[in-house]
């Protein structure tokens, strides 16, 4: 419980309105899209400029309150489950997109933008930003900032990072800077801005962002390919990519997805598949035509057993149906879906992708797995009951397990949900005790009474490595 | 001077032969290619491996002595001359490739290995690695690391920064730690790797670095545009990136370059043009043709008097001789080059062009200006003498208010040099007194002692903001 006298100085910071504390409210912001993870905020703030940011942190610095920063709550590391209490900081408010520049190719917009949105917004002059992360019709540009999101196009184009080229924050102490620019180039001092992007609101907060844009590509192509058999899918991605074809999109998915997609949606996918590959290319017609051509005829060297090729929208939209509806088709399943996001090099996708199937076989679990096949990026989702306490120690179990894997291939714990608090008990494991030390020290460097975000990233202890066994 | 037994330390742990304390020896690493800063270091030390990277730091940590890292010294902004005495560390020995990763398009090499050794080894795979910057014949992927180094081809792909994802290196206290990966997507807590990038020299020691590769560009295409008018030249860089087109290069060179580089290589350049651009596209043949088709005219439209178009490789080497000459032939003109890098976004070349012509006759000086216009780069170049004090103090003036013009117009103190020893009063200017605040405690949290090429980016004092008169 806040003070009241804490409790008035943030209604003065955000106005009186824009203050929760119904149970109602409180209940609303305790969760996001992470099962498992709940608590009750203290309060709720909803600032609508950047000085009312400043303003709230002020207070919260001066009483050492945790501030949970978040926009649409789309998480899936409960990066914004408010788990030490304190105050929620929603942005959803400061959703101005503010300039469009068409001369150096940019877009300025504040943090609460839907990312749709600006998809829209930028499209509609004929440009084109390209991170589109899953969540992207409901997740903010604030978020997918904090996190470094994602999405399907990030083999060809990069992920959120790559397009953040300044921003505004509030520092811990409510102290507002910005960082980066218009410029191409620019090495003036550390790049505060790359740090910041993936900083999981643990760092300090994003107000307002300008991301780079690109021309819109002319066109694209898409292409279904059928496999018999999982491995020769992943060997057909591994092999695309060896003759040198960077496809816009390249996504897999086994044959427990595919099966479940048709299930619910009846797009016509043989359930008999072991894999489909769904690939993408966009650019000028004839560049996507000859790419398209040569993607299919490797997939039928490795042993596709069937190609099916679109190149009017309509028709392409049917084949990327496919993959937008496998998480809603296996989440109907069971009461909870956990989405995982284990990374390897795309050359390792084959062991992986095996391996994942064995540890569900060991641990007698219902684990799917579709994802990004281009960029190694795998989404081993397990359909359970969170209820059932006994399988949930099992699925823990089998994930540390595939996270071991994965990092043993050259992988990473998270390719692009986050840290959060779900995998802080493992990010050891991956950046080693060396590079706990050096990001514990940033952290103290930005947030010395640890305010912001507190428990994410960092855990209290890592978890026992577990030995991985074929 | 290093007492004896720290001498003795350091040699045990890189060999006696590979520590050099001659007074020829270390009058050989006390500059760099930056006019006016020198010093003699105390020792020099060529480490060939990471164990004694990390072993000289361990010295270098006990005793509390300052460690400036450089490759081959191309730096431009003072940011490798052993300015606090001390060691200086040198990783030439360093130059091993270690893989070419044809899977999953990547290289992985030591510090030491010269940026165009590393290009051939990976085009004659048929891979491509585009940072390109102009000392690229000599300088180093480390110093190219720790700068995040520019080049020709920056606008259409970015910087050094942009391709490396993976990195060893060595902790102020003398620790290995490694960071990132192969992985296309990876969130795994804060990302040291491009933190790292660009910190020239003072967070850590890099010893290795895996890049991102692309397939090899299937062919490329050159023209050369010719005006009469400064203006026209900027307007017309302006109009190709608003017609949504993204040349691989895109470069400016002034009247005064024009003619200095005419006077020295006799290209049959037109000595009495305002301005030239040069245009390179790369990609399939089909959409050089097109883009350089429609760039050309472009050019014509803002007022170019001649386009000369270039498709056979000899005919474009002859097209790009003219900017690659550019720095030599001024540098013949005076005995003191002074090479700068003020940037600014692209749609303000033309103020910041014609504003560093006013400075120049303002200030009676020989400044021309040539580079990068497609990201709005530029090299204004002050031929002096710095035996004339009175010259060099009109001169420092006169960057002064370049900078402060650039910053104005949204652009930044450096593009591509670097902060060194030579920006770090004017840092501020740029970054502000929370982003100075910022980057100190970062600084703070890798080397609290503050032996890592101290004095470098942070200056005791912030110069005085000059204000900015048109």
């Amino acid at each position: 419980m806040l003070k009241p006298e804490i409790l008035d100085a943030l209604r003065q910071a955000v106005g009186p309105e824009w203050c929760l504390t119904s149970k109602a409210d409180l209940m609303a912001y305790s969760y996001d899209a992470t099962p498992l993870y709940q608590r009750l905020p203290d309060a709720v703030v909803l600032p609508r400029t950047t000085d009312e940011v400043a303003a709230v942190m002020r207070v919260a610095h001066e009483h050492r309150i945790p501030v949970h920063t978040r926009g649409a709550g789309t998480n899936l590391s409960a990066g914004t489950v408010p788990t030490s209490g304190g105050i929620v900081m929603s942005l959803n408010r400061m959703n101005s997109i503010l300039e469009i520049d068409q001369e150096n190719l940019t877009v300025t917009a504040q943090a609460g933008v839907v990312t749709a949105a600006l998809h829209k917004a930028v499209e509609e002059v004929g440009l084109f930003y390209p991170p589109d992360p899953g969540s992207m019709t409901s997740s903010t540009l604030g978020g997918n900032v904090m996190e470094s999101a994602g999405g399907l196009r990030g083999l060809k184009y990069g992920v959120t990072k790559d397009y953040v080229i300044a921003l505004e924050a509030v520092t811990a102490d409510g102290r507002v800077f910005r960082a980066g620019g218009k410029n191409v180039k620019d090495v003036a001092g550390y790049d505060l801005v790359k740090l910041i992007c993936g900083s999981e609101g643990t760092l300090c907060i994003v107000t307002e962002v300008t991301l780079k844009l690109l021309p819109m590509p002319e066109t694209k192509r898409t292409a279904l390919a059928i496999f018999a058999d999982m491995t020769a899918a992943a060997r057909a991605v591994s092999k695309i990519i060896a003759n040198r074809i960077i496809p816009c999109t390249l996504e897999f998915m086994d044959n427990g997805t595919i099966r479940a997609v048709e299930d619910y949606v009846h797009l016509g996918l043989p359930t008999d598949a072991a894999a489909l590959l769904l690939i993408q290319q966009d650019g000028p017609a004839s560049v996507c035509d000859a790419d398209i051509a040569r993607i299919a005829e490797i997939c039928r060297e490795e042993g596709a057993t069937r190609v099916e090729h679109a190149s009017d929208p309509t028709e392409q939209d049917r084949l990327m149906q496919a993959r937008r509806w496998a998480l809603s088709a296996l989440a109907r399943r069971k009461p909870t879906t956990i989405l995982e996001d284990a990374t390897v090099p795309r050359s390792q996708l084959a062991p992986m992708v095996a391996y994942i199937q064995s540890v569900a076989r060991k641990y007698n679990l219902d684990i799917c797995t579709f994802g990004h096949a281009g960029d190694g990026n795998l989404h081993p989702t397990c359909m359970t009951d969170e209820r059932n306490k006994e399988e949930l120690e099992r699925v823990d179990q089998a994930f540390a397990e595939i996270y071991a894997k994965a990092l043993e291939l050259g992988g990473t714990i998270t390719g692009e949900h986050g840290v959060g608090e779900a995998k802080a008990p493992y990010l050891e494991w991956k950046v080693g005790p060396v590079g706990i030390d050096l990001m514990k020290a940033i952290k103290n460097a930005f947030d010395p009474h640890h305010i912001l975000n507190p428990g994410k990233m960092f855990a209290g202890e890592t978890r026992k490595r577990v030995v991985v066994r074929q």
